[in-house]
């Protein structure tokens, strides 16, 4: 079975793509820049596709960054990144715009083009309370439809639904996936800012699979003095 | 309710802006450049805005055609434009991948931005043999999807699933839709071609409704010598 993975270079998409390889996809991984700001992550998505030695496509859609994807913290310059648990209500902000519907279309009209079998992307039960296209409504609803896209069904492949983050890095673990060598942070900075939301779950979930987290995290580096300059701009920002 | 519409410059995606606005939608425009070679329509779409005093935005998403869009008679510049009936099997040619999928994906993340309630797109029953993503299957995943990609949910409005073209013609009069402003031909050229697929269903459709088609055919204007020029640099590019 040929199969499309969304791959954005974080921790689940990469435990995704090694779990498809395992077995026995002939997998491709699909990349997709749009606008956000943790445009980072791509270039781990890059290095994972060679781990794995799969074939890759970017998609550009940062055209539709300014008009369509507005009010999110991950691609609007006006709404900075918020701190804190990945479940509060405060990481809402995080949500792009029907983000996994685009996505997935792509994936799906690549497929058709490529004579793909499926598509997959990695939403798990810890998204659920926060990005709403990661419920397992929305998944049924855009199952129904990839199957009826074309003249060929393509199927959608979504099967960390019920698990959790820590179950991934569990999974990841026996699968060897390179944990080092994903990026979770929104921020994206230098290293990983390990206060963001997602930078937050990232913790806990090594931390809950009782696995070493091999993620350097930046809080060390930042002083008092630039930690106050550093939220005085934030804020600044937030007004414009 | 304020709704945003697929409109492509043809004759169905007008009949549904106008529909739309006569029932009290707050209307907006969505228009999307795809690559498609007859992105001569775009004009259509933008002054059929203007004539309903409603707001559009066009989305760029040209970037994706040549990886994820081939095959199509639509946008890869190596397969010609099929003539001849809608419903012959030729036509599936003219299919562009998972396009309503896309637009409609896009279409959702505007209404998300934008606070809007609603999209809406011009399926109709004359669509279903050729093109899958007209199928009421996919349009019943698609409104699960929509309505479950937001927290708030975005309703799928796609009223002329079991209409015929003839019968959205009869509709546009009552509707007073300016037909004359409006562009079906794949072909893209100065004039409707008269001959592909498209323009043979636009001038059906006038003839079922009983309906003067104010169409100005090209036809006519091809010479015999112009036209094996013609067919002989199409013949060409289809080698490239």
């Amino acid at each position: 079975m040929k199969t499309i993975v969304l791959l954005s270079g974080g921790m689940d998409s990469a435990v995704l793509a090694y779990k498809l390889k395992h077995e026995g996809h002939e997998v491709q991984a699909l990349m997709v820049d749009y606008g956000q700001k943790h445009i980072r992550e791509m270039s781990f998505a890059h290095q994972l596709t060679q781990e794995l030695d799969i074939k890759h496509r970017i998609a550009d859609l940062s055209a539709l960054s300014e008009t369509f994807l507005k009010g999110s913290s991950q691609t609007d310059k006006s709404v900075p990144v918020p701190e804190g648990r990945y479940d509060d209500e405060s990481m809402k902000k995080t949500v792009v715009p029907n983000r996994n519907m685009l996505m997935l279309s792509v994936a799906g009209a690549w497929a058709i083009s490529d004579g793909a079998d499926a598509v997959a992307y990695a939403a798990h039960a810890g998204d659920h309370a926060i990005y709403p296209d990661c419920r397992p409504q929305f998944v049924s609803g855009m199952s129904r439809a990839l199957l009826m896209c074309d003249w060929k069904q393509i199927r959608l492949y979504a099967p960390f639904l019920r698990k959790t983050k820590a179950n991934l890095v569990s999974l990841g673990v026996t699968l060897k996936v390179p944990f080092e060598k994903t990026w979770s942070c929104y921020k994206g900075g230098d290293l990983h800012c390990g206060k963001c939301g997602t930078c937050t779950e990232r913790i806990e979930a090594f931390k809950l699979a009782g696995v070493k987290d091999p993620t350097v995290y930046g809080k060390a580096k930042v002083t008092p003095k630039a930690k106050a300059k550093k939220s005085g701009s934030r804020r600044k920002k937030g007004k414009a």
